[in-house]
């Protein structure tokens, strides 16, 4: 399923891997087709008053499972054989990924071992376990998941379908992408940015793939936790730079990779124009516009990038900004806390 | 706007009533093209196994100002001249009427006053102001709303936008029924039931044109609150009942009209096979189901039919059914009833 290196790259990183190309992320859209929910761009006239300009919010929540995650899942899966599929999958992830692999799998008849932390959300875990996916458990602070993960592949001839670092999952995730220039197109919208939540960066590595295509004149920027910045700071030292502190506290936890993957940095290094950060009192104002504005449930990472934007990161008047909603599975306590937070309505 | 009565109707109030027809819709659906979010149709594995069949939730408070009644009030007012326009229109709601009348009004260029009752939720009253709408309050205990409004638009020379009793209104809430129907079309779903929230029964009346035409297997019922189930009531007895104590207490402010409308009864009564209603708890169940398994924001009475389904009042098992989730705009505190009260997950 690897791709060959694009020969039209524009970065060194690019010739040396196996990376997706913007031809993949248009198959992947063939094979989502009836498949993903097509989500919707939403606007609201507070939210375009807020930033001073245009703010449409494209609407991940909605998507199976909750989360962008399942795209990338299933363009991946789908593509395996019968007789891989019978030797089944495995993921790791702190929650998105994992149901997203769960559901993908069990719609395509592949048994799904998935190894979570054992402090994901309860919502994420029970999100999994309902797809019928095995679940193993580990301890963040002294267990490698992804050892973990390879190991169990391995024992048992499984495909170990990795969260970001990998083509089919990124060409999968820029299917994103591919709808929001599409609806861009219809509606006639010229957005100057798109914001785009980063953990490992396989969404914006994605996107990036569609949109530097098909929207050549938008600035691409990443959104992370402030105290998560790996993304942001990579972009700007032109390498990969890790999370200082890993144990600061966020309520993000879709957003905890140490590091871009290297995969996704080739791609969004010369793609992407810089990186944008938001607080957890950013992030829950925004998820408590998204409920007021767009009666839209976002998680905490999910609504990173609305965060940064309503927060100021960049100067939106007169702008059209879209940003993505990643992602919708929060744990009603942590939805009380945005509602507690509002929304700073005048 | 008014229609000519549609020869082939089906009961005999259809032809003393100036009544909208199935192209009516269409005519809609063309003007609201590009102007409404067309929804997505949502469904989730949990749903689904919850009812034993398949549910699908059309979700219309992802519309422009959170509620389906957008698509009626434009597709009346954007059929005004432009001396009829600088007039001004008038409307009177509990909010979800008003919030449309006044951003329809706003886009089209022309001024709102909108009646309302001093005791509608916050959110709709601030959500109506923001559009530029002049609010009059009325006391509902007291106060004739419809007069005072036909008293306004009178003195003004303002078009009076009525809520249901209109056909221009009812052929755009129509379009909701046109999309579920394409939908379906698309994704091969032959539904059995089609279930949606009434109060004045408007949104019911334009679903039935548009499915009983693309749909005509598929049974409609209604679903209201348990003690205002005046439509369920009169389908029962072939007249139009009242409901009979207008001072029960519900949480379904959006439901609350004393009885049918004249035309949308005319329509309904034969093409509906009947009513379903939901009690303050189901509707909070179907709240917090909708947030945990679609990510979306739903209101006590745009809960009402989703509530009425997952109760078990109709015999679902091996069936499709189709929701309607007919708005959003819910107070935090409303919702965080509906957090506290959970989804009845196993």
């Amino acid at each position: 399923m690897a791709t060959a290196p694009d020969p039209t790259s524009r970065s060194g990183a690019e010739a040396r891997l196996a990376l997706p190309k913007y031809a993949d992320v248009c198959a992947a859209a063939e094979r989502l087709a009836g498949r993903a929910v097509r989500t919707p761009l939403l606007e609201s006239p507070w939210l375009n008053a807020r930033i001073g300009g245009r703010l449409l919010v494209k609407a991940e929540p909605l998507q199976r499972t909750g989360a962008f995650k399942f795209r990338g899942a299933y363009n991946c899966i789908s593509q395996l054989d019968a007789a891989a599929r019978e030797r089944g999958v495995v993921a790791y992830s702190s929650g998105n990924h994992a149901q997203a692999v769960a559901a993908a799998a069990h719609m395509l008849g592949a048994p799904a071992v998935i190894v979570m932390p054992n402090d994901a959300p309860a919502v994420k875990v029970a999100g999994t376990r309902r797809y019928g996916a095995e679940i193993v458990s580990y301890d963040r602070a002294t267990e490698d998941r992804a050892a973990l993960a390879e190991g169990l592949a391995r024992d048992k001839g499984a495909t170990l379908v990795r969260p970001y670092e990998d083509c089919d999952v990124i060409a999968g995730q820029g299917t994103v992408g591919l709808e929001i220039a599409a609806e861009c197109r219809v509606r006639d919208i010229a957005p100057d940015f798109v914001v785009v939540p980063a953990g490992g960066g396989g969404l914006m590595a994605g996107c990036a793939l569609a949109l530097s295509a098909e929207l050549p004149d938008a600035a691409l920027y990443t959104a992370e936790p402030s105290d998560y910045d790996d993304h942001a700071r990579s972009f700007a030292a032109g390498a990969r730079q890790r999370v200082r502190d890993m144990s600061a506290a966020t309520l993000c936890d879709a957003l905890l990779p140490e590091q871009p993957g290297e995969r996704t940095f080739a791609i969004n290094s010369s793609r992407v124009a810089g990186g944008v950060t938001a607080d957890d009192d950013a992030v829950l104002g925004a998820m408590a516009a998204a409920f007021h504005e767009l009666k839209l449930v976002v998680e905490p990472g999910g609504a990173a990038a609305l965060a940064a934007v309503l927060n100021g990161a960049l100067e939106t008047t007169d702008k059209t900004v879209v940003v993505v909603a990643s992602g919708g599975n929060v744990d009603p306590d942590v939805f009380r806390m945005a509602l507690d937070r509002g929304a700073d309505h005048a």
